[in-house]
Order: C-alpha cells, then sequence, then structure tokens
C-alpha cells in the first residue's frame, strides 16, 4: 500500500490474512512492514497470519503509514522460519528498505559484495540482497532520487525474472517499486470514494465516511482483495513506481529485451556469468 | 537476556516496562528485540511501554528466545519518533545485529563510512553505526569469532566513552556484548533456581517450578529487576561477554587505558582526530 497521508491497512489486512489458511494457503509465515518517514516497524511471525497473535495485533491496531508491504508466505524455497519470513529489510543510505517477492527463482545465486548478505536461505533474500548491491554498484553512498533507482530496477528486475518467477514490492518510505512477471494486480482509491466489500470476508467499508479529499490510496497485491472495485493487472514485465497513493512512472521491461533481442540476436542466450 | 536454552522474557519485562511511566520517567517510545538464530523480531513504538498496544503484546506472548535486547527511551537526543526508538537494528555477515544504549554522547560526530548510516538523529545510533564501521573496518566481510569480535569492541568502546556515558547491549544472537561506563548491572539464574520478586510490580515467579537443570539465563540492565537476588554491579569501563547463559570473558578498559595513559602522558589528551 502507498498512500498520499498516513493510512491504516486494517480493512485490507483482514481479508488479506485469510489466505493464511482460510481463503488460500499460504500460510508458512507471515510479516508486515510499516513505513514512519525513514524508519519503518517490521512485523514477522513464522505463524501463519490467522494463528498468529501478532497478525492479531495488526488486524485491529490501526498503525498508519504512507508505505506498507505486507506477505503471507507459501514456502517453496527454504524452511519455516523467521529468517526466511517476508517482508526482509536492510539499511541504506540511511533509510530502511523493505522487501517481499511472490514467486521463484531456480538457481539464481548471483556474486554478492558482502555489503547485503542473506540471513535465511530463500532465493527471494537473495535477490533482495542482490537488487541493493547493484544500487549501491550504481551510486555510491550518495544517495539518488526515487526515478535513478526506478531507472536502475528497470535494467536489473527483467535479468532477475530470466530465473523464474518475480514479482515483488519494494520500498525505502519515500515510494513503492513494484513489479510483476506473472501476477500481480493494482488500483487507487480517491476522492470521491466509494464503499468497497472484500472478497475473503464477509467485511464491507465505506470509504467516503472515513477519508477526506486530501486521501488517496494506492494498492498492490497478488490477487485483488476486493469484489466490487476495479483492479489492474500487471503485464508481463511491468514496473510500477507509486508516489503520494498514485503511480508515477510505468516501464514495460520485457518488451524492451524483446527489442533488444531482435536488435542483437546473440544477446538471446547470454551466459550465466553475464547476466549478473 | 542471554540464554542457554531459549526463554521467555516475560517475567521481567512486565517488572522492566513499569519503568516507561510508573515507576520511572523512561516513557519516549521503547522497543524489544528476540532472536532467532541469525534472525530477529525487533518490535518498536514511539508510546510508551506502559501504553504501547506492542508492549502489551510482548508482556502477554511468551515469545522464546536465547538473546534479547529491550529498551525503554527516556529522550536525550533527537525526536521521540520511530527512527529514534531503541534498540537499532543491521545486517553484518548475514546476521541481524542489535543495539541499545543508555547514556549519553555530547558531540560523537565520527566519519562514516556510509556501509551503516544513522536512519535518526540519536548520539546511539551513530555509535551503533560507527562500531559495526569499525567492525567491517578490522574483518571485512568476513566473519570473525565471537572473542575476535569482543577484542574490538574492547578497543574501540572507551573511545566513544570518552563523548559522555556508554552503558549498552549488542547482540548478533550468538552472543551478548556489554558494556558500562555508569551503570549496568547483572545475574545469572541457573541450577537450583529459586523464586524471584519484581522490585516494579508485585510479582513473583518460582523459577524452579518452570525450568529445567538445563535451563541458564543472564539478565544485564541498568537497575536490578528483582528484591531477592543478587545482582552484580559493573564497573566504571567493564565490559562483559555473555554467551550461553554465563559470562564468557570480562575486560576492564579504563583500568588499561589509565596505564597506557600513565606510561604514554601525551595520550591523555588525544585529539578529535585520533579518537577514531
Amino acid at each position: 500500500m502507498n498512500c498520499a497521508t498516513p493510512t491504516d491497512i486494517t480493512f485490507s489486512f483482514k481479508g488479506f490474512s485469510q489466505r493464511a489458511g482460510i481463503t488460500s494457503d499460504h500460510s508458512d509465515g507471515f510479516g508486515i512492514a510499516f513505513f514512519e518517514d525513514k524508519a519503518c516497524r517490521l512485523f514477522v511471525d513464522n505463524q501463519s497470519a490467522v494463528e498468529s497473535p501478532i497478525a492479531e495485533l495488526v488486524r485491529n491496531y490501526p498503525i498508519k503509514s504512507r508505505n506498507v508491504i505486507a506477505h503471507i508466505r507459501k514456502a517453496t524455497q527454504g524452511k519455516i522460519t523467521l529468517e526466511n519470513s517476508h517482508p526482509f529489510i536492510r539499511e541504506l543510505w540511511g533509510r530502511q528498505w523493505i522487501f517481499a517477492h511472490n514467486g521463484d527463482l531456480h538457481h539464481f545465486d548471483p556474486p554478492l559484495t558482502g555489503r547485503f548478505t542473506p540471513i535465511g536461505n530463500t532465493d527471494s533474500e537473495r535477490a533482495f540482497c542482490y537488487l541493493l548491491d547493484q544500487l549501491v554498484e550504481h551510486f555510491g553512498y550518495t544517495e539518488p532520487s526515487v526515478l535513478q533507482v526506478f531507472a536502475v530496477l528497470e535494467q536489473i528486475s527483467p535479468k532477475v525474472a530470466e530465473f523464474g518467477t518475480f514479482n515483488y514490492c519494494l520500498s525505502n518510505g519515500q515510494a513503492l517499486f513494484s513489479y510483476a512477471t506473472t501476477k500481480l494486480h493494482w488500483l487507487v482509491r480517491e476522492y470521491p470514494f466509494k464503499a468497497a466489500r472484500l472478497i475473503d470476508l464477509d467485511v464491507e467499508v465505506d470509504f467516503s465516511q472515513v477519508t477526506t479529499s486530501h486521501d488517496r490510496v494506492a494498492v498492490i497485491t497478488t490477487e485483488p482483495l476486493t469484489q466490487n472495485e476495479q483492479w489492474t493487472s500487471y503485464q508481463a514485465g511491468e514496473m510500477i513506481l507509486f508516489q503520494d497513493g498514485k503511480p508515477l512512472k510505468h516501464a514495460q521491461t520485457h518488451v524492451e529485451r524483446l527489442e533488444r533481442e531482435l536488435k542483437n540476436p546473440e544477446l538471446k542466450r547470454i551466459t550465466r556469468a553475464d547476466q549478473y
């Protein structure tokens, strides 16, 4: 969730967390990160979001934030331990960075500098460390703008995606970077607000009653959370930057890759070493 | 708290958190970190540990851990925001590192490499980043042993302490490093266990009823938490490494500094630049 004004996520999280065992089987741990400016509260548990007392706290304690990333895990690689629970956290340029991945990368074992080292053994945390390593490689310790970060992610993400499914959300508290190779949806709620009804739970909220005209919220999710709102699905290879509760920039990385490949046929079969 | 076996901290935290507004005035935010192997759950709030729903969860949800660091803040430098709430977290060598500071450093503004950058504006987080920077300076990206880390901290900590009061606890999940210039106490609870009664709350636990002979717990705290146990106070400049619920190594950094100063009188007035 990326918002123009600090907003609580209790409505969406109530529906979302049902998927951790009730309406879906993503019950191998959960996590949720709430930014407050450059800092971040991260709640993680290796219990499911249905059973965890920490998830229960999050459903009932309206923490207001402009950038929130939540994840319910269905383990594909790595044990069900705390160190493998998304989202992952690292500090760079005096800000926390938060990353959650949906998908599965195979044999993704890039060389890392040591600046960011995985704590657990998931493909996802390796990908996160690799992205941040690449950002430092490009910008050193001088903080770039959000658009400069986007430009680097736009180059790197399709290379990682060659190893498998790579849908992710990444935030540094300023903006939310999102990328999809197979499945991600988004919508923006803004004035005039309407009522929304969850898919996973019999709950409806009339946002016109709880918002002001200054509020604006973008919600990005694997599968739509509500049944009566217009969700837009990401195209394969689409990257969207959200800031202030709306898309600020789009990129289509797969088209560009295809174009590059058409111009330079030898690019089609790049070796593992070249991919980094 | 540093333990031989995963132990919950609910007893100690109940008493400790009273000091966030009831029995003392450390009510400017709180935080608590629970290691599970190399990973860590960190709960922070800018509300006091008396009022925060997150603190209420921690008092009632028995999270078992071998290394826990908790902090209740009385703001001396930096606003009461999330980014200034201890303990602080950073990843190094594929482990989380957690740091909490009691005290006040004046004009402590060391040059930092950028590898670890403060998110907030406390003297404490700067000191943490500086310690980790120095560890990387010494060991690069090859993880040293706990004793090697201790040896570097033993050299650096008294230099930081020249800027003010520097009582801290630092853990990477393997061990707990502690240092005091003015105030810190410790005790070890082990077989045969006895009953302990909190100072701040009318609560007693008979540990012999809830432990096995394999359990052993070291508790390190600014002020003693119980009224009927034997707490040992740190001497000024004392550093203690705890592992498996007991002290593994002691060092007296002030004595060594005094000895050095006696041998080399010119060391007494080292310049700011030399201190780093």
